[in-house]
């Protein structure tokens, strides 16, 4: 019961999080092509933010399979981890409307990179109340994505200062990795 | 529990893509009758887009009472699919604003064009997964529905060059095919 | 199953409806109280939609309750009632942004108008659906508040054209009527 | 049945409250660091709602765990403080954007403090339904934190027309001392 709850308002925050992300294309004045020129970059800082957002539900939604009871701090592990999700709308605008200054790209990289780190405190607190010999556990393995990211987040975010399409090139690169699909946990539940 | 929740975030995504189109309705500054008038494209649209969007989710939750178990590839072809769905409201917005310019309906059919195409793959997902002879095979038959729509697609963004009205025609056409009852998924659920 | 689904979509939707509805409540640039002054009118408009809604919502769960199986039919039904309410936060705007003119009383009217009558149609198909011995038709009796509502709406709407201020109080004075506790379906179920 | 559509609901609506308010956060034309600075108090407020908004989440959902049966009463003190946590975006936006001018301030507490009576309405009327040997009352026991809320709130309201920095420094308080760990409730439903 709980869980379901916790599941639910994830799933609703994630929802609108994902969906207002929308509203900064803003509808152009002009109704010719040529008009939509100037929202190229909003339009692909949203791609990557969607994508970002949907590799972010799919790992919780696997995660939370192997989620046995849910404790206090689970709910603010998890509270904290949508606190730095919801302000990926933000950056992604900011990014987006100012043709990828340094400034808004290298803020974004650390917004993913704060979002990582709250979504390894919540994974770290599920196995430490679930125990090592968790289904979690075995699923992560070695959980080489979840240290790797982190890493490649910060390369991603001082990359901006040299060169831009460097930091770009990083953060499309991690959502790649994450992208390949990995049963890790579907393989792990099935096991049990 | 894996399809409860797929559904669910479909759901509140698909509830908040139809909700924040009503924002584009922007609320007039003249109090009078004559300041509404301007809004009639705009509200046209939403009208259209708001049928559109209830005939995905209608269909969305016929497709999925026949799927018994998700995996991963399925969870990717639903984010895909929303994310085109995402799209609408902007495309709607932008068709209403400038009163229906050629680029703006053409847009408008590719954008329902791709929509479709991602729901097309979902299935495609569900069925190779459940197998030909599974209940959604059955239900769907010859899928005419399904195979004719994207083409009528393509027709209604390409008439938008020569005249918007046949666009706007077969738009509303696709909708009307998919209102008209249809309860194919209803008896191969009983008939099971 | 398909029940709660429909139910989630409703919630989804209503809940963002009555959420949105804030966002016409533009943050003032100054910080004076006077600066909130302007803001009353949208204020006392969005108490009134917000309570409206929200009996929506109870009545809908209220109906939903005596359910038993879902069609194609209440699915669209549903949607309809829901178009018309995704209509309020709008009217509600323009009412309050514009001191409740003549026009936009009679409009938000009218709108309730067709809600109640989109919820009408969706009460006929359930109870159409189940018979005439269920659970919802003993509940309902003669069904006063819903008959009188509509013939309310009509004449709060054209009050406007008279004195906005009579058309105000009967808008009120239906919310109140829907407000008196009413446990006809309460005592339907558990009489049951 | 009834208490999970309930809760679904509150969630979705707590869900866009807290999401939105990050509409407010509004993307700077300028993409240098420095056009960030205007930003920080209306971020500054952003995270003080979140975490007011977190914890109401947080209360309302063990709540809800002790219910067994929900009644109308229930439903409207549920709507009743759903309107008055609706109105948080407002003022945290008032006061972020105006830079804690006193009326802001002021406003901010007496929301707070109206949520607060709001919630304690809800939780009087759980308590009448489920009896004097219900979960809830075990788990309250004196319910400090409750009581104490209220007077800090006035307080801090209060305090805004001597000096503001008083009134932001009592809202931290209360924030604080209910996210310090408190395990009343999971344990009177382990005890049971």
């Amino acid at each position: 019961m709980t869980k379901g709850r916790l599941e639910a308002f994830t799933d609703g925050v994630l929802a609108i999080i994902i969906t207002i992300m929308v509203l900064e294309l803003k509808v152009p004045h002009g109704g010719y092509f040529e008009d939509l020129k100037p929202l190229i970059p909003v339009f692909s800082s949203y791609i990557l933010s969607f994508i970002y957002l949907a590799i972010y539900w799919n790992n919780h939604h696997h995660m939370m399979q192997t989620v046995k009871q849910v404790n206090g701090s689970m709910l603010w592990a998890n509270m904290h981890l949508l606190f730095w999700l919801s302000i990926i709308p933000f950056v992604t605008g900011w990014m987006g409307e100012n043709h990828f200054t340094i400034a808004s790209v290298f803020l974004y990289g650390i917004i993913l990179l704060l979002s990582s780190i709250a979504y390894w405190i919540l994974q770290t607190i599920i196995i430490k109340s679930h125990g090592k010999e968790s289904i979690l556990v075995k699923a992560l393995g070695k959980d080489l994505k979840g240290k790797i990211s982190p890493i490649l987040y910060v390369f991603g975010s001082l990359s901006a200062f040299f060169n831009i399409w460097i930091s770009g090139g990083i953060y499309i690169l991690v959502a790649i990795i994450w992208l390949i699909p990995d049963r890790r946990i579907e393989n792990a539940l099935k096991g049990n």
